[in-house]
């Protein structure tokens, strides 16, 4: 590679699976790399809702991105937060105060979930993006069923053992499946005062069938497992309020402590950092390259980007991150060699999946359907194929194969002191006097 | 059992090693047993300071009480916050309220680190006693490490690479051991601008040597072996002051931005519940049938009583905390069915073990001494025995095994947001902006 080829320097924002795909198409390029990251980690995201519902521990699904790229003595790790770019000096700034300078500057900085202009929900029903998010969910079920244990008012009792989930997607389907299944199948003999299968669990949806994305046939099978496990599913009725006593769907009121925000997702902040166009969910508008109309120094990719493939955006799945990351890597090769450009992007899409409960699965392949155990199979055949590292595939293959065998779930903490301190209005009080811990 | 009988009401709080090993031998006895404790799990401590130092993941060493209990319909489990004893209405009093009515009380809420003093020193040297102590610890390790990637000043850059552990017990060694083998073996590939073998780990122990409850021979072995393993070891001068800048040692100042307390305990707050006499330590001085003296009905175990056999205390460690659950057990089982009480309590000293990294440990068990791999191996194989659940031995010998095989650590994850915003001021920016999460 040439001195100058090999001055070219790509800063990638963003360790999810775009960026993270990016950076390992991009080995043996005439490049320097540097990846920044606000988190130590890059978080295999599908399976988050299963920490949020004790049944995977955190380290099982996250991996340092420094450690994934050891050695690879052309990638630079950078811990940081992005809170803007100096499109003239070519420049990603920091918030620490950092300036990381960039030939090529690649945004996949994903997507959050978002509350529809109510981000005063949020407090009430958080979501599902972080690890911090996961555990936060879990504590909440599990203080949720501590504080029945303890409660003596049986209207307060009721509310503290209904959980809301927000949201039909494939998200909301499989919490509300994994707490229905928590409630009532592993926990029940581990209370005394409290009946846990008593417990409710509502998935609600505005539209009228879970799973929009699915073929309806497909739905309707979900639908049908969610209430085999003992959950309720509300369809066709929009949330108009939420607070920490519970839910207002239309006119009626449901009392509920917990209740957890799957509805929706918007983009990150990159259109405002780049100053660019963006749709509805705040995505940036991007060309067939990937790059910014009038930008071909920036690249936008993941959930972040709004791609339209044959008129229709493509999804925000893991699948299309990836195809675009390894896009964008081809687009980089070319222009450094001086080959021709790679055609426009071509999304391909390889089907829809999602699981109800630790048995039961919907496979949309599009003309090949599946449902029931046998989908279930080959969802976490394909999930734990996905893991990063020999070890994450055993310990997740572990986990699952004892939720199976024992009907345990491996992950059951109340955890993040922090913040049972900042609710200790609502929950239980904090341990803060630590000289009371066993 | 008579109905009578069947009227008596133990009521445990905390459930560590000494209160889980009295529940578990008060079985079939003719008692209603209540546990209380302000965390949903039982720690198996020995192991915290791998989870502090990335080897363990959380749940591989904290089980859900209410778990271990679920086939005793005898024992109720409640999570809680015990802020007082009523001895007149025999009743424990919980902080968000609930008055717990009790038989027989039995206090077995353990210690916590004490800054002698000097709890202004905690915000800048934590303590490892709670699983949230653990995750705070391994944050501030990696973030140091992040921090020193980024840094340009030198010396700010050398202040990040220091690592003080104050405190040369058992703990302290342990912790010492690991973290030098962190910075001198596991992440030097994966940093491009510093060399994380430049780290300084540093062991402050007031006294003439580590590990002082060993004798001299195993003392002088663990210095060595930490020496071998890139750590240094300073030993007779006592800590004057704690900083977020760095320790002060007699007169000489050592900037270092990562300081962890493993120096003392403080009994948790029994004594004052009870208005009783305590030791220096506050533990309260109990009788050899762990009684406290007065009080026949309420009994004191573990770290929070000062227990004296044949004229010495028993030490703070796991296997005095488990014979003192089953001593009280026997005195308590001979009361309800009227035979003649056991004899005093009489402590059977099991012996000392300490590891020095992965691969080395010191064992005092009397006359027999041993040091090197074989002790560390008998450490190893004693500690997964004792693990409760096949889940966890299984997940800790994989852990461990993994880690000796690829020399990664399983979970080195930076998590805790919370505690990441009130540090915004002296470590990196907080994730605040979940948009910007990959």
């Amino acid at each position: 590679m040439s001195a100058e080829a090999a001055d070219h320097h790509v800063v990638i924002v963003g360790a999810g699976f775009a960026g993270l795909k990016l950076a390992h198409d991009l080995r043996g390029a005439p490049v320097r790399i540097t990846i920044i990251d606000q988190r130590n980690h890059h978080l295999f995201q599908p399976l988050l809702y299963q920490v949020a519902t004790t049944l995977l521990a955190t380290s099982e699904i996250a991996w340092p991105i420094r450690r994934l790229f050891r050695n690879r003595r052309d990638v630079t790790t950078l811990l940081g937060q992005v809170q803007g770019v100096d499109r003239a000096a070519r420049e990603v700034l920091l918030r620490d105060g950092h300036r990381v300078g960039y030939d090529t500057l690649v945004l996949a900085t994903g997507a959050r979930h978002a509350y529809f202009g109510h981000d005063e929900w949020e407090p009430s029903a958080p979501g599902l993006k972080t690890l911090e998010d996961a555990t936060t969910i879990r504590r909440r079920l599990l203080l949720a069923f501590e504080q029945a244990e303890k409660e003596d008012d049986p209207e307060a009792r009721r509310a503290l053992m209904t959980f809301c989930v927000i949201g039909g997607g494939p998200t909301g389907v499989e919490l509300t499946g994994i707490i229905a299944e928590l409630a009532h199948k592993t926990l029940p003999r581990e209370f005394r005062r409290i009946d846990t299968r008593e417990t409710r669990v509502i998935l609600i949806e505005a539209g009228p069938r879970p799973l929009p994305v699915f073929p309806p046939r497909l739905s309707d099978y979900a639908a049908r497992a969610l209430t085999r496990l003992g959950a309720e599913v509300r369809l066709g009725q929009p949330v108009t309020d939420v607070s920490d006593a519970g839910v207002r769907i239309g006119e009626a009121f449901l009392p509920a402590r917990t209740v957890i925000w799957a509805a929706g997702v918007q983009a990150s902040r990159a259109a405002r950092w780049l100053d660019v166009p963006a749709d509805r969910a705040g995505r940036v508008l991007v060309g067939p390259d990937l790059t910014v109309p009038g930008m071909p120094e920036i690249f936008v990719i993941g959930d972040t980007a709004h791609v339209e493939v044959d008129g229709a955006p493509v999804p925000g799945v893991a699948p299309a991150a990836k195809q675009q990351g390894a896009h964008a890597a081809r687009v980089i090769r070319a222009r450094l060699s001086g080959r021709a450009a790679p055609g426009p992007f071509a999304y391909r899409h390889l089907g829809n999946l999602a699981t109800v409960g630790r048995s039961a699965a919907v496979i949309d392949f599009g003309r090949f359907q599946l449902t029931g155990w046998l989908a279930w199979w080959i969802w976490g055949f394909a999930h734990i194929y996905f893991l990063i590292g020999a070890r994450s595939r055993l310990a997740v293959a572990i986990s699952w194969l004892w939720s199976f065998i024992s009907g345990q779930n491996s992950a059951r903490l109340i955890t993040q002191k922090e913040t049972l301190r900042a609710e200790a209005a609502d929950h239980d009080p904090p341990p803060q006097d630590r000289a009371h811990a066993p």
